[in-house]
């Protein structure tokens, strides 16, 4: 059986990992430093554990350890447990899926090793949002996309609330972050894809209408400014997804980067035949 | 000149609108007493001032007063001034678009008059994320939809945080909410509106073949257990997006259903000719 360990001072050192969870400047360095991330939900815990993520600690109110006790009592880390309203001090919200863990991250892969073999890829460029990030991840996974590419500098799938918006799909898809963003998409080039750039310009070629190809790789920008003019211009195409005319009117200028990835996504299922 | 008035005491009542904007139980009760909800950031203050809801009062950090300054001069209502650190203390979280307005609700029209002319509707069932909510309402207004009907109980549109992920499309897209979960889908029907089920089951008809008609209406479930199975009856065909066969083994049964929205809109919008 796991260790059960009571919990009662917020500041008790042992729970150093799953402090101020919404304190994103915080959280950035000290994981960062640590090597780790926070899983939360029973479910996103029992895929972070089954895709190989070491687990270094748990921490949780009591009512989770009979839940979960099968996976505790594989794991050979301390399981912390704390009254909610310890929890709500450490972690600065009130933990709603009553279960949280701290887990080593794994080296990514290199980007020549995610996209052997990969015929459909997500570019990410510079995206901020991490429920933007995560809900990609799941579109992907429920889309048939076999991998995803990162520029050096978009937000983190491993943060926790990429994580949960993801349903854990960020430990089923193969990705890798780029080291280099001006020269890194030329490669993708090399290696045989068809770069087609999402646009909401809708003066480019619709996305429906788009050159095919063996190997697709959609590349989407950031939530503010769009793709950068570099990556545009590196691209095969550029395609937009149309909207009605009365769009702008209703000042809506553009669609949500996850509906635009979701509908993307879904139009290649439908393009390149499986 | 608008009447700019420095405050600094986080109890003052003058603020009470403004009070911890992220106590969803809190703000619910709070705003249906007094008629209110509160816009955020510049953009979307100035659309639901433009869509005609009268503004109670506004309460900003100095920066702000200078960028509004025209539309303040217009307005009748108090604008209060306040340090970043009152703001905060105030609404329980650090205002990052630093302009917030409490404005007036409107009363919504009747289900039938939102109806009348359209073609292309939505129709969401009890879904619970307010974020969800207004992304949903921001596709629908880029992909060409008419008109947003909601069961009694799905989450409000006018919620702070619906609003902002809308960008004020829910100033620009009619919407009416059902009096009555049990009874009102049949009304629709009876208006000749041909009602597509989307839902993850992929025994289901896929989306891209579904029954077309001169009036659609589109209808989404809830979040955790999708729609229920009287609306799924009373529909005339259960949709679904095609997933991909691996997703099940990732752990992703089902999309999103902001995803999902904008994947059936903008079938939608090319299967019916405008
Ligand atoms: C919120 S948009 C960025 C808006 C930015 N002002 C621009 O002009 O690109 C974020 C990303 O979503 C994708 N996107 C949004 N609307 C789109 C549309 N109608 N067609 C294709 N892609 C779209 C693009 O990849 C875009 O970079
Ligand atoms: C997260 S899903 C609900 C999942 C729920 N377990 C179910 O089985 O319906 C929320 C809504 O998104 C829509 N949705 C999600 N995935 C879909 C798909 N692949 N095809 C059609 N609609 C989908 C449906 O309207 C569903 O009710």
């Amino acid at each position: 059986m796991a260790r059960l360990i009571p919990v009662s001072d917020p500041a008790d050192p042992r729970l150093a990992d799953y402090v101020r969870l919404r304190d994103m400047n915080l959280r950035k360095s000290l994981e960062a430093e640590h090597g780790l991330f926070v899983a939360e939900g029973e479910k996103v815990i029992r895929r972070a554990a089954g895709a190989g993520h070491p687990v270094r600690s748990l921490l949780m109110s009591r009512r989770w350890a009979e839940p979960l006790a099968d996976l505790l009592d594989g794991l050979d880390a301390p399981v912390y447990i704390a009254a909610d309203a310890v929890l709500e001090a450490i972690t600065g919200f009130q933990v709603h899926r009553g279960a949280l863990a701290s887990v080593e991250r794994l080296p990514l892969p290199a980007v020549d090793s995610v996209l052997a073999g990969a015929r459909r890829v997500l570019v990410l460029e510079d995206l901020v949002d991490h429920a933007n990030v995560g809900s990609i991840y799941r579109c992907a996974a429920a889309l048939g996309i076999d991998a995803i590419v990162l520029s050096p500098r978009c937000a983190d799938p491993l943060y926790r609330r990429s994580v949960k918006v993801s349903m854990g799909a960020v430990f089923a898809i193969p990705y890798a972050r780029m080291a280099n963003w001006h020269d890194d998409l030329v490669k993708l080039r090399a290696t045989g894809f068809t770069l087609l750039a999402l646009t909401p310009d809708q003066a480019a070629t619709p996305m429906d209408e788009a050159a095919t190809g063996d190997r697709i790789a959609l590349l989407l920008g950031s939530e503010g400014d769009g793709l950068s003019s570099h990556w545009l211009d590196e691209a095969d195409e550029a395609v937009c997804i149309p909207m009605s005319p009365d769009a702008m009117s209703a000042g809506v200028d553009s669609l949500n980067v996850t509906a635009a990835a979701a509908i993307a996504c879904h139009t290649l299922s439908r393009m390149v035949p499986a």
